[in-house]
This record gives C-alpha cells, structure tokens and sequence, in this order.
C-alpha cells in the first residue's frame, strides 16, 4: 500500500474526535443534542419548488451556464438590502461575494490574511471548525476570556498588547456556537474601536442572529466599524436552508477583490440553481414572517431542554439559557474527563458534543454543548430525563 | 483608507491578466474566441428541470437539510458506473468524493499534497487555473515539453531525475486546455508506471474526455495506476451543466479520506440540489444520446475553425486540430508581444486568450488559444476572416 505524503496542512489520523462523536449519537436508539442542525419540518419545500420553477422558466440555459464568480447580482442586492435593515451593515454591490456556505468564507479569509505562524485570537471556546480551517492555514491560537455577555474586551485588550502580531479576531457575536452567549452592544463598538486601535481583523460570522426568540437584538460589530477592519459573514443556512450552501462575506472591496480572486480558484463560483432559487424565494415569500416560525420552534424546545435541566440535573450544574439560536452550553463541576461523561451518557443512550475540542487552548473540563433546535419535543424530555440519569450517576461514582 | 496586510497566498494586485482581456472580450461588438464556456443552447433545460421537479417531490426536506461531506451517495454510484464504463477506472464508493465543480478537486489535491517550495510538473503550456491554485500553495513549478501526443515522457523522466524533491505531476490528458493535445496510449501507461517508479503522484484533470467528435477513445491514465499514484478527476460542467459545480476525484480511499476532511473545511460538502438533481436527471435520461450531441456540434464548429484558419491565416502559421474539446491552439511565428498582437486583434473586433498565462515557465511568443464551443456558425466565420486580417496586419507591421 502507498503510504501518502500529505501536507502539512492536512490533519493526522486518529484527530476527527467530533467525527467519532457524531456518528456514535448516530445510532437510532440514541437521542441525540450532538448535531448542529435546523429543524427540517419547517424547511419551506413548497415555496422553495415554486422558486425553482420560475427560475426554469425564465432563465433555464443561463442558471446551467457558468456564473460570476462574486454571485448572482440580485442574489447580492438583496443580501446587502437585508444586512441593511437587520444590521445596520451598509455597503455597495463591490463589497459583498456569495460563498459556498460561509464555511467557505471562514475559508477564504483563512487563506487570505493567515500566513504560516501568525496569531488568530478567538473566544474560548469557540465554533470548532474555525479552528480546523484558521489552523491548516498555520494560525497559532490565543483564547480570550468570555462571560455572559460574550467576549471580554479587557481580556481582548490584554492579549492585543501581549500580541501584537495578532492579525485576526474571531468572534462568533450572536448565540455563539457552542455556548448561545451572546456579545453585548457595548463590547461590540468597542471591539470595532480596538482592531482600528491596534490594527486587526475582526472576523464577524454571524449564522444565528436572526434567529432570535427573547430580547432585543444587538446590531452587528461590521455596523460600528469604521476603517474596514470588520469582515461580516452570514448565510442562508439557518434561515432557509442548508443544503443549497449560500453564504456571504461584506467588507471593503479591496478585501471582498482578493477573497473573490481566491475564490476562483475554490470553487470558480457558487452554484447558480441554489443562487437564482433563493432570488425568487426572496421576490414572493415573507422571509421574516418564516424566520419567525423559527425562533419560535426553537424558543420553545430550548424552553423545554432548559426545565429538563432544572428538574433532572444535579445540583450545582451550570448552563447557559440564550436567547436566540440553536445551542446552549452546560457546565458539570468535578467532572475530570469529558468524553468519559460522554461515554456514560451514550450508555444511557443520550448524546452530546463534549466541550474539548471547542477550545483552542487548555478546555474546561465537564463542559458539553447541547443542541435543541433538531430535537422533536418529546425526544427533548425524554433525552434530558437520561442525561440527568447519567450526570446523577456520573455524580455517584 | 486601510492597508490590507494580505497573506502570502494572494497575488498582488495587477497580476490578472486574462481577468483584463476576458473583460476586453465582453464588448458586445467584438466576436470573442476567449472564453471557455460550453454552447448553453444544448444544455438539458427541459429535462433538467423535470428531474428537479422530482427531487423536490420526493426528498423536498432532504435536499434542504445539511448533506454529506463526501456528496450523495446515489450520485457518487452514478459517477463510479460511468468512469468504469467510459475509462475503464474502477473503484468502490469509498474511492470517490464529490466536489463543488472540479475547481475545487484541483484545490483540494493542491492544498493536501503540496507544501511552499514543493516542485509540481506541469505540461508547458497548461491550464491557467491549475497554475494560479498551486502557486496559491506555494509550489514551484517545472514545465515539461508537449508535442502533438501530448506530454513527452522522456522529457518527464529527465524532469523527475533533475528533481527526485517532485511532488505532483499535473495533466489534461484529454483535448488538453489550452492546446487541444491529446496524450497518447502508449505514454499514459508509460506515466503510470513513472509515477510509481519515481513516487510522484499524478493528477490527472479530465473535463472534456467524454466531448470526442473523431478517433478512438483512449482509456485514462488512472485505468493503468497499481500503485494509488494516480487521482482522477472528473466533472458534469462539460457535459451537463457548469452552473451546478458538480466535480468529483476517485483516488486510493486514505487520499479521499483526507481530501474530504479539507472539503469539510472548505464548504462542508457540495450542494445537495445540483447533486439530487442531476442523480433524477441521469435515471430518466440518456447521457450518452446527450454527450453525442453536443460533441457533433462542436466538432462541426471547430471545422469552421481550422477551415478559416485554412483560408485566412498567413503562411506559417500553425495549429493544432484537436480530435475532441472545446479548444485548439495557434501558433503565429514572427511575433514577440503577443498581448500586443491581441491588442491589434481587439482592433479587428475579435478576441482570443494570449498563451503566455498558460506557461508556468518562459512563454512562447505568439501563441493563443481559441475556443469553437462558444460561438455561432457565422460568427466563427467571420471572426476567423477578421482574426485573419489582424495577422496579415501584423505580418505587414
């Protein structure tokens, strides 16, 4: 067998850790709050046909034809129009590019500003596969502090003046995967004041923040900046749907010039079918009045997981309780190894995504994220009912 | 105004050649042979949308929901039937990984086996993306010499002993972009067995294999791999739909493993329309029927071609006559600028791609490349008298 050498951008065996994990709670007896995925019976399967069809009808050849590699223009109008009206977020038709999914953005502006060795300041913990992307470019971490109201800015501060060839921030503001905190507005205009200050990036990815269902929302960071140094990203995948893998990135053109040159060579340019099907969508749908029905679905079962936690959790367990998103995240005092919890829990035939590998640094051990926007109501009680067995039982041992 | 401190990794600015002349080519009034789309009047509409109609009635939540990194699993059988039957590679489904179109294989295989300063062949001239994806990574690249048979393995052998350091060989075996070359049997085997003797692994880039309007099919270089050197990669954008980015590699499972890792950080996996949607398309329709067509076409329009390369071109000048493709090569002796002749060419409304982008090392001078797949029966016509008389000009200069 040919032994192959790879890269050294490219993962060694025996580390896809989330990967073991998601295909364990996989198994059909499992209940599992491991995934991070939309509930699919509020996908609008009609509407999105219907869109679809017009786009068949009225540009077939030019949807099956190549496209442009910043995206369809009207696609990019009524995203701008959208970071507008919910952000705050202006900009012109040369500062936004459609990506495959922002994933790809996170991509791009990995592969676009992170040399070999340069330093990339993230929450801690923060979205795993940020790391997974920052780090096959060569970025050494550096967490900073958060609380309830997101990121420490003293804490940021601390660590630009002990690095200060850091040359990106990311931040993950509204309902952050994996802990549902969300920054507060105060921090915000101060995290856009310290990467003009100290002259970094700010990556803002933002999938989740229209997906609120309590409190008042807090415009984006890209809304407070004024010298170009926050790149906004957001998408389609939590308000529509996953699948067709539409994303987007607004910041200065000469930033969005450079990601679409690298853009090119990705992927040449986001599908065509997924981008015109969302334009129509768009022309013939409330988009709000369906984000809505959202948040109000996932309001109720993270309202339903949090009284599972109150009722069946031992004492002294702490947990998040956001306001908007898909995740919260919980915190079991004594608890020394967390896949270990992990293990035991499977044996009660619950599922998590322990709490390890969305640090970039040392990880807190006995915390884990649970995920409740993909859970049927019932599956909901019944599956926090065995993870308070399990932690109860982990307590006893 | 920010200075954007970029990554190593970008190019600088002004160094998109062919993004300025494709620009130059949109004019309406000028007949361009520049592009390399395939003709949109062929493309399935009808049907294509018939099958998208099923995959909404059948898997409407499905097709929205997150997907597969490795791509869909009835689409990824369909694709392993179809290389085995047309070049004879065989595989199991562990062997393939859908890509978001083959522009992203090439950035897949770049970003998982070339390090900065690795050394990557390349067929002089070659595909300019290729070149700008690699460079992307950091590799330095050796040219090796072509003639009508395709790459020179004499010329490969001498290559890979001058650099044992070799990482990756790159080539279009088939109706080569930019020449329209064609590697013959005996050297395919030959390249192979190369590989293996000299470790160096073989992407082997087919998008236009399947377009032949004349000669005998010649079986891919992966059909001769023992050894797992060779990865193959395929697409839909030639016979189908380029607007879908629908690629894929088949290579030995740990490459495909590691591949899809990347993929997982590049976009999370391949739109699951496209991918459904061309899945319905191939069970109720004959691509075979359908590839036939679009290759006659193309073959009558690069008839026109030569023809008027017959009729209007200066003596001496030569150029290839491609079996198959979408693309042939000329070469007009005499020249020493040849942005200036395609600035003279401009003036004579009618526009072509310089060859010196698809060199990865000294270009030779007044060369271009022309695509027939693009343009209309009269328009080849009188582009080539046009494209004609701009030469007898030079001459004449």
């Amino acid at each position: 067998m040919t032994k192959f050498n790879f890269s050294k951008r490219v993962p060694a065996d025996g580390t896809d850790a989330v990967g073991v994990i998601l295909k364990a709670a996989a198994d059909p007896k499992i209940i599992s709050f491991a995934g991070g995925l939309p509930a699919p019976e509020l996908f609008p399967v009609k509407a999105m046909k219907e869109a679809v069809d017009q786009v068949f009808a009225e540009r077939g050849q030019e949807v099956m034809q190549y496209g442009a590699a910043k995206g369809v223009t009207a696609l990019r109008e009524l995203v701008l129009q959208r970071v507008k009206e919910k952000e705050n977020v202006t900009g012109q038709l040369d500062n936004v590019l459609m990506t495959t999914g922002s994933e790809q953005a996170l991509d791009l502006v990995g592969k676009a500003f992170v040399n070999p060795g340069d330093t990339v300041l993230v929450e801690q913990p923060t979205y795993l596969c940020a790391l997974d992307v920052f780090k096959s470019y060569g970025a050494n971490f550096v967490g900073v502090e958060m609380d309830e109201a997101g990121m420490k800015m003293d804490a940021l501060e601390e660590a630009l003046k002990a690095h200060p060839e850091a040359k990106l921030v990311y931040t993950v503001p509204n309902f952050q995967n994996p802990t549902g905190r969300t920054m507060a507005l105060k921090r915000r205009e101060k995290l856009a004041e310290l990467a003009a200050k100290y002259d970094v990036y700010v990556l803002e990815d933002n999938p989740y923040g229209e997906i609120r269902f309590k409190g008042q929302h807090v415009p984006a960071v890209k809304s407070f900046d004024k010298t170009g140094h926050v790149f906004y990203m957001g998408t389609f995948s939590k308000t529509l749907a996953p699948g067709f893998r539409l994303g987007w990135v607004v910041a200065d053109e000469a930033v969005v010039n450079k990601l679409t040159v690298l853009k090119q060579s990705a992927d040449l340019h986001t599908d065509n079918l997924a981008q015109y099907a969302v334009v129509e969508f768009l022309k013939h749908n409330d988009l709000d009045a369906h984000v809505k029905q959202i948040s109000d679905l996932y309001g109720q079962r993270k309202a339903l997981m949090t009284e599972g936690l109150e009722k069946y959790f031992p004492q002294g367990v702490k947990y998040t309780d956001p306001e908007g998103g898909m995740f919260l995240w919980v915190e079991v005092p004594g608890v020394e190894d967390t896949v270990e919890l992990f293990k035991q829990c499977l044996e009660h035939n619950v599922a998590f995504v322990p709490g390890d590998p969305f640090y970039a640094g040392e990880p807190q051990p006995g915390a884990f994220r649970l995920n409740y926007s993909n859970a049927q109501e019932d599956q909901i009680k019944a599956g926090m009912k065995q993870l308070g067995e399990a932690l109860q039982d982990e307590g006893e041992n």
